[in-house]
């Protein structure tokens, strides 16, 4: 997905929460906003949102010498969401539709999102993931791709979401491998970040060489470049890896919460949305059945 | 009031809506948006937000060869809250309180303001201002203010809440000057916009030789600060007074709604505080008796 002049603000908004995050003080914070504004003027038109952030991110890290500003936010995600497991896994169990509930409920974790925002009430959007329609129809598709896949690349967004993809993974019967970020961005999950939600007790947990968010595939290492362009069956959960793979020719179930305007707007749905959306490449593996 | 670091993406924002309604293509938009970053790294640390946001604007207007990009949404806002008028009229004949019901109802129509936000529920915010306890103690210093002046300068801010402001100089017994802008600036009432919304049956109307939003003194023409130096009780609306004038040495009454968290941190508010306060030279004065 292209940057939309709308995410210029909410990016120089980031990275000001970013600085404060990494305990930057006022002085720094000026510098980084200032800074930022000198990045955003000179980054390519065609940049997504995903290659801006990380370069963001990266100045915050750089100029408050603070590796992980998000890692105790990180924590008491995953700590806030290990809490919820057993109710999470009791509302698989007493599904009538246990594959759509498990889906769900993926796709509710993905509230748990600093770059998108500052805050959010994971409770309620629990409650309200769970009823709310879901307004594209990747749902039939990804069964379908269930249902012939022997196993699953999991692209994984933020530490917290992750005992919400637990649950999902949890329900299906193929191998997954679960992919973790190689270094700490935002509050994305990093293998330590997946290793404490307990991944490595349902899937194998690889990374995928870069520290950017979503996944940029020119930033990858070879290695994980060889098992996408290799998957029969690709999910990828949160905003930034649909920012960042819309447009990639790979068989890609898209889970997410359309929680900016902007991926509202680009998906033609009222922000707010739950989301599961096919990649052109799985609905014509489906439609050629 | 200072700029807090939280007003550039905010202020980047209005600069990327003000195009987008002065009709920009999207290169043009662009173009602003990449030119404002420049702005905001190039503007004194000491400017105040309507500084800043005078910059942007004129410079949207400049690029877009738009004098007014807000007028017809300064005529729509009046026409509507033209058509509220006897409603307005009758909560305050109603009213046990009908000072303190007029000066509210003054403070609901700062809702209008396309500088805040991207658009309001004016008749939602009308109820929810009636009812919500005022969050600062200046009602009581601009009774007692009242009780002795005989003249009054209000300073208005945007067109439609002129109705507004209409209502409750209607509630006063004082000689009341109205000070519009001198020329077009965001939905800032000219002195065309007053004139809509009948300001002359009540007020004098005058201009304050600025085409900035709020109160820059030094960019105000003499005749209009002599004035202010003079004058012995002033009403200012809106966000833009109180950023522009909160330092100032005059007794004022802001009358506000604390649309915006930084205002809202600034006055140690919660965001959407309803707002009556009392400036130190109004509040001395009071004291001192």
């Amino acid at each position: 997905m292209k940057t939309y002049l709308d995410c210029y603000p909410c990016l120089l908004r980031q990275a000001l929460s970013a600085a404060r995050r990494a305990g930057a003080s006022s002085e720094q914070q000026r510098g980084i906003v200032l800074e930022t504004m000198g990045q955003l003027k000179r980054m390519p038109e065609a940049a997504t949102p995903p290659e801006i952030a990380d370069g963001i991110h990266r100045l915050v890290r750089a100029r408050t010498k603070n590796p992980d500003p998000y890692r105790q936010a990180k924590k008491d995600a995953t700590h806030q969401a290990l809490g919820l497991l057993p109710r999470l896994r009791e509302l698989v169990r007493a599904s009538a539709d246990p594959r759509e509930t498990a889906v769900r409920i993926a796709i509710a974790g993905n509230i748990i999102d600093y770059g998108a925002s500052e805050g959010y009430e994971l409770e309620a959007t629990l409650e309200r993931v769970l009823a709310q329609p879901l307004a594209l129809d990747g749902l039939a598709r990804l069964r379908a791709g269930l249902a012939e896949a022997d196993a699953v690349l999991y692209l994984g967004d933020n530490a917290g979401e992750t005992v919400f993809d637990r649950v999902l993974i949890e329900n299906l019967s193929q191998s997954v491998t679960y992919v973790a970020k190689a270094g700490p961005i935002i509050n994305d999950a990093t293998r330590e970040d997946a290793l404490a939600a307990g991944l490595n007790e349902v899937a194998e947990i690889i990374d995928n060489g870069a520290d950017a968010p979503g996944t940029l595939l020119a930033r990858c290492f070879e290695a994980f470049r060889d098992r996408f362009s290799r998957a029969t069956l690709i999910i990828a959960k949160g905003q930034a890896n649909y920012e960042s793979l819309s447009s990639a020719k790979a068989p890609i179930c898209f889970l997410l919460q359309a929680k900016c305007p902007v991926i509202a707007d680009d998906l033609g749905l009222e922000q707010g949305a739950v989301v599961a959306k096919a990649s052109s490449a799985l609905s014509r593996a489906r439609d050629a059945q």
